[in-house]
C-alpha cells in the first residue's frame, strides 16, 4: 500500500471551508465569549479540524476545533518539539488555507514608521534572516489546576511546545523603514482573520500591544522547524515575540504599528489581564505579556500505567522565561525532598526550555513527583499559583505534580 | 475535506512488503553492486517507496527505493532539517514496518562486555537519557561532482540533515554490563537487515566498526526530532556516531558488540575506504569514518530561477566535522574575494551545523557563489576535493559552488 500524499500538500487540500466556522463558539455575546471557546470534558478529545488534520491525532487532545492540547507523555525528549505534536490555540477560527498557497505574496502593512509602506513576504526575506528557538506557550496553560473553574479551555501542560522560529528581525524592518515615529510606546500586531459584517471589530479582532522591550529579539516568521509556517501555527506570516505568552505573538499578521497606546480590541484592554478571582480584567490589571520560569515532568506521568521498579529516568522540561533554565530539582515525595537533576540534550538559548532527567532507583509505592526550577535571573518556580480570574500563568510546581505507581 | 491519518499512522500503514526487495539493484553480484543502487539521471526523481512515502515529495529527488535526497532549495533555515524533508540512504532495503509497530520490544545483543545480555529498547529506556543535536551525512554526499563519475547516488549536497537524535548513551549501556571486555578495539554495531538465505552474509550485512574513541558521544536512539524514530531513519533503535559519517551510525541495530578486530563485512573492508580513483577498497586503505569541515550555500541556488537585484540574503549551511563551524566566509566571484558571513540561529554544539548568512547588495548580473568554513579545532574547507574512487567525503567549496542570476 502507497500513500503519496504529503504533509504539504495534506496542508493545502485541507480546508476550513474558507469564512469563519463561528458555529460552536456559542454565539457572539462579546469578546469574552468568542475569545474562549467552551471548555471540553476532562480528557474527551474530538476530531481534528481540517486546518490541523495533519496532527498525530493520538499525541493531543482535541478539546474543540481552536484549542488542541498536546498529551503530557507525547512530548519526546529531545528539546524540540515535533510539529505534529506541537498544541494549537486560535482565538477565532483561522482564515481559509487559501492564505498559505502562495506564501510569499502575503501583505503585511507597516506604520507608526518614518516611511510606512507594505511589504510582501517575499519582500521580508531579502531584509534579514535569524531563526529563534523558544518556548510557545498558551497564557492559559495549567489553567485546569485552578480551583475556581476558570472559564476557557482547561489545559494542564500541552498548550505548550519549544520550537524554532524563522524569520526577519523586527529590527531590521524598522531599519528598512527609516525608524519609529517619535513618542511610540508599543508594538501592536493584528491578525489577518476576517471580520463578519455588523459586528464591532473591536469585540473579535486579534491585535495585540507588546512594550517596545520586546522589540529586541521579535522576528517575523515564515518558517517553523525547517517547515514553511503551516496556517494551524500562523502561516504565511506571525509575529513571534520570544518569552511572552502566545496570544502576544499574532497569527497571520496583516499589519504591524508601532503605537502610543495599546490596542483598542477586547482582547489587549480587558482579556488576558491578570485581575482578581470574580472580577473582569480592565486596562487597570497587567497584561499578560512576559512568561515566568516553569518546569514539569513529562514522564514517567501516566496514572493508569505503572511503572517497573528499579532503575528509573525521571524526565520533563523546564524553561526560564526571560533568561534560561539554570537548575532544576526533583521531588519524589510531593515536595518534601528535593534533589538536583541534570540539564540534558541541547541548550537552545534563553528562550527555549530545556530537557532535564533525574535517574532514580524506585521500589514499588506511590510516588508524588514534582520539579522546580530556578533560571538564570534567580527567580525560581513558586509552590503555589497566582490566583487570577481567569487562570493565567500557572507556574506553581505543586499544581504540576504528578503521582505514578511503581510495581 | 478532512483527511484524519496521521504522520505516526500513516508510517505503520506504509509497508515494503516485508522481504527485502532485490528488485532494481542490479542482482547479487557482490557487496560493491548491494550498496550501490543505480544512479537516476540527474534531476531525475521516482516515486517515494513505501516505508518514506511521509516524505514531502516536493522537497526531495528519489533517486532510488533506498537513496532519497532533500533538494538544495528545501532545507530551510532553522538550523534543525524537517523529518519530511530529511534524507534517505540504506545500503539495503529496510526490513519490513512490523519491526516499529512495538519499538520497545525491539531487542539488543550486547557483547565483548564484562557481562553480555539482551535489552529491549523499554530497558534501555531505564538506563539513561542523552538528546544530540547533529549533523547526519552519507559518505558518499558530493558524489555528484566527482569528475571521474564513481559508481553510487550522484548526491550533490541533500543528503545530508542536522537533526537531533535521542536515546541513551552508550556508556551508560557499558556500564550497565560491567564495562568492556579486555583488549577490545573497536565497537562493532550490526544492522537488523534480513539476509537471504544461499548467501555469505558478510557480502551483505551492514556492520560497521568504529574506534574507541567514537563512544563517548555515541548513543543508541529511539527518537528523532522529538519523534518516535520512523524505520526510514533507523527506527526502532538507532546506533548514533555523532561525528562519523551516517553508515557508521547502523540502522534497526540489533547487536552492540566490543571486538578486537573491525567486522568481516563487506561493508568494512572494501566499501567506504578511501581507495585511489581506479582502485578497490581494502582494509590497507583508511575507513570513513570522521567527517571535515563543509559548508554550501542554499538559497539563492537555483540555476532557474532568476534573483530580484536589490538586497539579498544569502544563506546556507556550514558544519564544523569533529568540532563546530567557528567562521564562514562567502564569494561572490567564484572564490576571488571572500566576506566574513554571519552564523545566525540556534548554536547546537559541536556536532551540528549552523545557519549562516550574508547580506548583499547585488546588482544585474551573473554570481558564482561559494562559501567556506574553519572549524574550531582550526581545520578548514579546502578549495579541491580529495580525488579518492568511490568519491567519499567532498567538501571542496569549489565543487559546492552555484551559479546564480540576478536580474
Amino acid at each position: 500500500m502507497k500513500e503519496t500524499t504529503n504533509l504539504v500538500r495534506r496542508r493545502l487540500l485541507a480546508s476550513t471551508g474558507g469564512a469563519l466556522a463561528w458555529a460552536g463558539l456559542g454565539g457572539v455575546a462579546g469578546a469574552d465569549t468568542l475569545v474562549t471557546p467552551t471548555a471540553a470534558p476532562k480528557g474527551a478529545t474530538k476530531p481534528l479540524p481540517g486546518y490541523a488534520n495533519w496532527k498525530d491525532a493520538q499525541s493531543v487532545i482535541v478539546h474543540s476545533a481552536n484549542t488542541i492540547e498536546t498529551k503530557r507523555t507525547a512530548f519526546g525528549s529531545s528539546g524540540i518539539t515535533a510539529l505534529d505534536k506541537l498544541f494549537v490555540r486560535n482565538n477565532v477560527s483561522p482564515p481559509s488555507e487559501d492564505i498559505v498557497k502562495d506564501p510569499d505574496s502575503w501583505k503585511l502593512e507597516v506604520t507608526g514608521v518614518a516611511k510606512p509602506r507594505s511589504f510582501t513576504v517575499a519582500d521580508l526575506k531579502t531584509l534579514g534572516l535569524a531563526a529563534v528557538p523558544m518556548v510557545l506557550q498558551c497564557s492559559g496553560n495549567g489553567r485546569g489546576y485552578f480551583p475556581h473553574k476558570p472559564s476557557g479551555t482547561q489545559w494542564t501542560v500541552g498548550a505548550a511546545g519549544c520550537v524554532v522560529f524563522t524569520g526577519v528581525p523586527v529590527s531590521a524592518v524598522i531599519e528598512a523603514v527609516g525608524g519609529m515615529a517619535d513618542g511610540m510606546l508599543y508594538m501592536t500586531s493584528t491578525g489577518g482573520e476576517e471580520i463578519p459584517a455588523g459586528l464591532d471589530p473591536n469585540t473579535i479582532k486579534v491585535e495585540r500591544s507588546v512594550p517596545l522591550s520586546a522589540i529586541k529579539d521579535a522576528i517575523l516568521a515564515w518558517e517553523v522547524n525547517g517547515e514553511t509556517l503551516p496556517l494551524a501555527h500562523g502561516g504565511p506570516l506571525r509575529i513571534i515575540v520570544p518569552g511572552y505568552t502566545g496570544v502576544n505573538s499574532v497569527k497571520y499578521i496583516k499589519h504591524l504599528a508601532f503605537t502610543k497606546e495599546q490596542s483598542p480590541a477586547s482582547i489587549q484592554q480587558n482579556s488576558y489581564r491578570f485581575s482578581p478571582v470574580g472580577t473582569k480584567g480592565t486596562p487597570a490589571h497587567d497584561s499578560i505579556w512576559e512568561m515566568p520560569p516553569k518546569s514539569w515532568i513529562n514522564l514517567p506521568s501516566d496514572p493508569d500505567q505503572a511503572v517497573k521498579a528499579g532503575k528509573v529516568q525521571i524526565t520533563g522540561i523546564a524553561m526560564g522565561g526571560m533568561d534560561a533554565a539554570k537548575t532544576v530539582e526533583v521531588s519524589l515525595n510531593g515536595g518534601k525532598d528535593w534533589q538536583a537533576a541534570k540539564l540534558v540534550g541541547p541548550d537552545l538559548g534563553k528562550y527555549a526550555w530545556r530537557e532535564f532527567v533525574l535517574s532514580a532507583e524506585l521500589k514499588p509505592g506511590t510516588y508524588q513527583l514534582a520539579s522546580r526550577t530556578t533560571n538564570a535571573l534567580g527567580q525560581s518556580q513558586p509552590e503555589e499559583r497566582l490566583e487570577n480570574n481567569r487562570g493565567y500563568i500557572n507556574n506553581s510546581w505543586r499544581d504540576h505534580m504528578v503521582t505514578v505507581k511503581v510495581v
